[in-house]
């Protein structure tokens, strides 16, 4: 049975896309509370978990909520169709790959449009996301699975074919090289739209830290005219609806800090298809508390030069060190003072600094811009000749510069060193952990200001780290963690 | 920061419970959509994820939806205090077993006190349920989950130490034994409090099906009387608040049809500790389609003794063939209407009848009623007596019986046999979902009913099998998976 309802917006954002139907048409409908309805206009259709309202609704009405409305953009008043949805194929898909069989490539197709058009629940999600963890993937189901996360989404053609990009496999706080390379790299005439994801592990990601100081969301025309504008960008790849099934995987892998292999390899090469990127860098960093091991690391980058190569990118990979957070600042605005110190050469982050020009140097290289060898010379000169800085003040005011609100927030507390010693640890973990605590990514200024690096000789009473809090019930929380257990190990 | 809230109680069913905040209060408490808040009030608090809206809640007002209000009884215009609620440690927990790691007492209490009050999203209970399906638990792990899920709720004592109970662990289509069980062993001066839960993985829980005849939602006290009164009951476990955390795995369980062995056992003893009883029949069906294999049943036998003799309970444990469903009919109302023709001893499916009995005998020999080896007897003499079913009346009676609505569904379809032979197979897994693709178990009178059984002849033309359902969509669905993929095999 179908009902035609009318549309009413709702003032109501429910975190996840819900609509609200009267009980007399959840009756009609045969359908209850938290289950889900096809809503379909116009040839278009989409699946929604709905709730039961009378009030907010009247018989015959359907309400949205924003979420949804950002999904299927209707108007108000507008008359919808509604049926019920029927149990998705997907569900028994997921339940094989629990049970470890391998998926085709129609099958994983299938989870991955459901997940597009709303068809499956968080908790559904969660299944996959944790069976693709337990079971992992083979290269075969790693490559459909690109494949499909690139193809429900729409995709970016550019006037050029030498569209140069890099990524990190992330995991490692701090660790804000990407503004700093593509200035870098756009400064040297370079084409590089670069799209980056927020957090999904750490505590902020490029995106969540460019957001501080200038507007992230495109649609692809402003994205064009932008890179048209400044050979660049700094973007967030979810507004563009690049590779949407992978905005929703993020989202659940977030929750419980899982990111299995295959789906980081599908996530980062899906993207890069999507965007019409060609030359890309992958940085992946190795180590004690990074997301992989050495060994696991040099597994990992034959698997992306291989599925790479099935698509026709050229990608080269670089392992690099992750045993410690990269610069000082962890959390989207610390992490953006830091870049900014670097551009501005002005008491830079030495680390953050080293490890921008050395990607930068290789995208060089690989774009033939420098000789095999002579990359670094040539982004060092780039960055002390203020170039970089420029091309990044060009970036941003061509995304709609904010009047750089990079405020102290409200909340803070310095820890001090209890003995004197050398620093033979920060963990990554427990260092973006503490960060989340304390709010990251969403509370753009709180954080964690790191003093010192692994191998630094510190003094009893020395200042260690100061966090940073929006909210005093964050910091007090973060405050007993840091005491029970400590990111730094002092020996 | 705390705020003062002003309760208002929403029309809002919306399958999960959630508050609604507005804006200004959002903005105040540094709270997103989606994210959870703590409400407290009078020591009381519980943890819910919150929508954020204007209009229907003003500035310092705080909706709740019904499913909030019936975890947290409140009154309209009542004051809360509200907090934002930290990320919960049950996250690392859920993590460590993800890893495959073995959790402790503390652990495991610490994430059922969590799914209890709320403070756990389904998206994490399904990581969580998917881990220990993945990498089991131990024997200690699972004496823990028993222990919290029979302490985080409430608990029943009784008159007397002799309380029976029996408890199949399910995956069988019909074999809908309990109420014919209840009122043989109750007729006999038995007493057997049953509490049953809803289907988990099946069509229909013995919840689903006594409630297509009368009430099964009591508070203790209530259900008390109803014993008094009767001797037994048959009644849902879940408005009992005994294992509030087992319902919700279960909920988060049904998905995907997962349900791991470790859940299993301490879903049952951890309720049946609640419950108060003190003499468990557990019957394990084995075979092919059924939830375990002969192997597997005989080490679960040996779990169940054991766990059950940890906490005090005298457990006998039967396996029973499962190979194929039990009664003619598979769904809530199809299944009652088969345990009133064995009751009433009119024209009764033989193979119900004779598994009803053989546990009885069980019963009523472990409770001493009869003499090992006699119990069969008394148990079929009490059923042909007419005992049984005057005590069944008197059982939903005393639960407020409906005017037996025992109505067909709006739509049918029957199913002929192709060809001439002998049916080989009748596909548990296969009947289980056809009847929930039906409607079973929200729509009471959806299901399958079966014409033969395993090695029985058919002709063909003949009538095998009728498909029920309450919406022509769901049936047509129904009908197009029975084609592709019959439940049925005729050599």
């Amino acid at each position: 049975m179908k009902l035609k309802l009318k549309l009413k917006i709702l003032n109501i954002i429910a975190g996840r896309p819900v609509s609200f139907i009267h009980p007399a048409n959840a009756r009609k409908l045969n359908i209850h509370a938290g289950e889900r309805i096809e809503i379909s206009k116009g040839g278009k259709k989409i699946i929604s978990i709905t709730d039961v309202a009378s009030k907010i609704v009247k018989e015959n009405e359907i309400g949205f909520s924003k979420e949804l409305l950002r999904l299927f953009a209707l108007s108000n008043h507008d008359e919808v169709e509604v049926n019920i949805a029927l149990s998705s194929e997907s569900i028994n898909i997921i339940s094989k790959k629990l049970h470890g069989k391998e998926l085709s490539r129609k099958e994983i197709i299938n989870i991955i449009k459901d997940i597009v058009t709303n068809s499956l629940t968080e908790a559904e999600i969660a299944y996959f996301v944790s069976a693709v963890y337990e079971k992992g993937m083979t290269l075969k189901e790693t490559i459909y699975l690109t494949e499909a996360i690139y193809k429900t989404g729409k995709s970016i053609k550019w006037h050029t074919n030498k569209i140069a990009d890099k990524h990190s496999i992330g995991g490692i706080a701090g660790n804000r090289t990407t503004p700093i390379v593509v200035s870098i790299c756009a400064s040297a005439g370079i084409v590089m739209p670069k799209t980056s994801s927020r957090a999904i592990t750490s505590a902020s990601g490029t995106a969540d830290a460019v957001e501080t100081v200038s507007k992230v969301d495109f649609n692809i025309e402003d994205l064009k005219k932008i890179v048209k504008k400044t050979n660049a960008c700094l973007a967030w790849g979810g507004s563009l609806g690049l590779a949407p099934a992978d905005d929703k995987l993020i989202r659940i892998e977030r929750l419980l800090n899982v990111d299995p292999e295959s789906q980081l390899i599908a996530s980062i090469l899906g993207k890069k298809l999507s965007a019409g990127s060609k030359y890309v860098l992958i940085d992946i960093p190795y180590g004690n508390n990074a997301k992989v091991t050495k060994k696991e690391a040099k597994r990992l980058k034959q698997k992306f030069i291989k599925i790479g190569k099935h698509f026709g990118l050229k990608i080269e990979v670089v392992l690099t060190p992750g045993n410690e957070p990269i610069g000082n600042g962890i959390g989207p605005v610390l992490e953006m003072r830091d870049v900014l110190r670097v551009l501005k050469r002005e008491n830079p982050p030495i680390d953050l600094e080293n490890k921008s020009i050395f990607l930068a140097s290789k995208i060089l290289e690989m774009m033939k811009k420098a000789k095999k060898g002579n990359g670094t010379e040539l982004a060092k000169s780039i960055l002390n000749s203020g170039k970089a800085y420029k091309k990044f003040l060009e970036i941003i005011n061509a995304q709609g510069r904010h009047s750089f609100s990079l405020k102290n927030p409200k909340f803070k507390f310095n820890i001090y060193s209890s003995k004197s010693g050398k620093i033979t640890e920060i963990n990554n973990h427990k260092i973006n952990s503490l960060a989340k605590l304390l709010g990251c990514p969403a509370d753009k200024n709180a954080g964690i200001y790191l003093y010192y690096h692994v191998h630094d000789k510190v003094k009893r009473g020395d200042l260690v780290l100061t966090l940073y809090a929006e909210s005093d019930i964050k910091l007090k929380e973060a405050i007993f963690i840091i005491k029970r257990d400590s990111p730094i190990q002092i020996d």
